[in-house]
């Protein structure tokens, strides 16, 4: 007496990702354009920022209310922007989840209505998290101020926070309503957090773009000085890479168990949960990718000047190759980590080729040490430190 | 200088709904075959019990483990199975939440492994809120208690917790794995548990269905008696008509501002709330859907005839129409909550005939005020009480 109804249900989204300089000029139609696609207006939002971009740009609050007020018949202020605490520590505990979901209730904000997003990875991160929690999910305009969030993460359809000390251990799958990516914003960082991101143009060319792999290595010297014209190319070169995976790798909500965009990042992931997020993501992910490089030459995959040339452009686009949270690290427990992270039997991605992935089950922890050993020989004195 | 990328990104789901009876029992092969879907086992799973229905069936925990040892092959306990508070407690702060993120953690179970939530809606929501956050989420079967979750909230595709006293301010889309309706937990029920859900029944045959509103009718003293075989069918029916609206309805997560199932659900989300949670849905929405079939008289809609039987239906069916929430309630800033929940402009469903919706994007207070009235006087002094 066993009756079954098979249920199937399709969801579709659709968001742009505008590449421009100067957003929240009054005269810059791009997010004016993005809310727009939402019918007709005023639209009623709140602006979050990172405050390291506030310290950076110190006017900007100011210029998103301007832009605001200049764009009065599309988008209108629900209540006045507000800076959140940047950096890893965003993701650290609920403190900007409880900020986020305060002034979506306190604003009556609504699932027709926007959060607009200004900052870094892990900012873009947890204010997602949050935005996709308040009623099942408010619309979210990420507006990615770091190299890594505009090339990477924040063009993807995930977002997440660190609990139980495990990285995104907490988050879900929310596709944005729109990306902006400024620009004029990669301006106000930092050396080393222009030069972060770096890593992950690297990581998505060996495994999906050889041609791309030889404009970084011809262009390693500028990218090396933060030149800003091949940083924005390696930029919007970056996020459509990662946009093609998304869109055609058939899974984009990972209900199967491969990762194919996470090469170099089981490594990344200890380091940075054993560096108690003193590490950045994109200077862990250069050592990741190093790391499994050499490992994929070890096993017979690629050969000695490949990955001579790979860890060559990782340093002369002045990355270290090595970070003192690999000091007896446990290969085992760190792949056993990884691979409860994204579930089911482990799926490792190496490289047989510059711009060509495979696929692995398992690690060879004897190799992955040699692997180790030579990296940290290679790096010698040049240690990363953040 | 600007450039675009518009990226799509396209997600599929599909869920078996299983209608069964002692799908505990070893030989039922329903709850074996959901993880079978998987492929090969054996598949890790923790499972999460309403202490509701633990109360009701003191053995369940026991079947569950025997049941897991009868199909090691398939699945296999990742711990041992626990109880949650069951009830709108379930939803009332993060207690259920945080019990089942530390199972998830400590247990190892990641994005391919399993939770089973076994209860009524409050604890499924609850639960399955919780599992949607882990790893971004991990595959939920449920295991519906009650009526109402059988036939609604079960078999959909959210999950939510109230915060803010709003009720599921927080939540998320997350379709289960599988669902098991097993009809042999629903005899676990106090009277009004097993009459709760009736409500929601009613509401789906008016705005879709008008022969099954006529088998409603017909059946009205055999179901207000909660004899269990009209009760399953109608379980069943209501089940398969809230898929249906799911899939063909073209917006199963909700993006537009239209809410066709909430027929009667903007007083009754009021109610609910203005109780302090000691109203229970299905009696919220019996009065919810007297007073919306009153209002759709009074502007014109249905004749009184129609309005006379839908009330006598639910009077038949043992539903009082009145709760003490009602008493001074402001219908202009209910309605206004209930359009922020749901976002954009306001979309109402009235009906205009038994089985048929019609949308309203106003309410005339007045005459709400006079349905009202008149409700109250039809209740008289038979009024719910919980």
């Amino acid at each position: 007496m066993t009756t079954t109804i098979s249920q199937h249900v399709r969801v579709s989204y659709e968001f742009p990702v505008i590449f421009t300089r100067d957003a929240l000029g009054s005269a810059n139609p791009a997010l004016a354009s993005a809310f727009g696609r939402a019918g007709p207006g005023p639209h009623r939002a709140i602006f979050v920022a990172d405050d390291g971009l506030v310290r950076a740009f110190p006017d900007i609050l100011a210029h998103i209310s301007a832009y605001c007020a200049a764009n009065a018949e599309v988008l209108t202020l629900a209540g006045a922007p507000f800076t959140v605490p940047g950096g890893e520590g965003a993701k650290a505990d609920m403190r900007v989840i409880d900020m986020v979901l305060d002034a979506i209730f306190q604003q009556g904000i609504c699932r027709q209505s926007f959060v607009v997003a200004l900052g870094g990875g892990a900012v873009l991160d947890a204010v997602g998290f949050a935005a996709s929690m308040a009623h099942r999910g408010v619309r979210l305009i990420r507006m990615p101020s770091t190299v890594l969030a505009q090339n990477d993460a924040g063009v993807g359809v995930k977002n997440g926070i660190n609990w139980f000390g495990r990285k995104n251990f907490l988050g879900s799958f929310a596709p944005p309503f729109a990306v902006i990516n400024d620009f004029a914003l990669l301006e106000g960082l930092a050396p080393e957090d222009r030069r972060a991101g770096l890593s992950e143009a690297v990581k998505i060319a060996l495994i999906r773009d050889g041609v791309f792999f030889e404009w970084l290595w011809d262009n390693r010297k500028p990218l090396g000085a933060l030149e800003q014209a091949p940083l924005e190319y390696s930029v919007e070169r970056c996020a459509a890479l990662h946009l093609g995976h998304i869109s055609q790798g058939g899974d984009p909500f990972e209900f199967g168990s491969a990762r194919p965009l996470d090469f170099g990042h089981w490594c990344a992931h200890a380091m940075e949960e054993r560096s108690g997020g003193v590490l950045g993501h994109g200077a862990a992910v250069a050592v990741g990718v190093a790391l499994d490089s050499i490992y994929s030459r070890l096993i017979g995959l690629i050969g000695a000047s490949d990955t001579d040339r790979i860890l060559t452009l990782l340093e002369d686009l002045g990355f270290a190759l090595w970070h003192t949270s690999l000091d007896g690290l446990d290969v085992r427990a760190a792949v056993e980590a990884f691979r409860e992270h994204l579930g089911g039997e482990l799926a490792l991605s190496l490289i047989n080729g510059l711009g060509s992935r495979i696929e692995v089950d398992n690690v060879d922890n004897a190799r992955m040490a040699q692997a180790m050993e030579e990296l940290q020989r290679r790096a010698g004195s040049r240690i990363c430190t953040r």
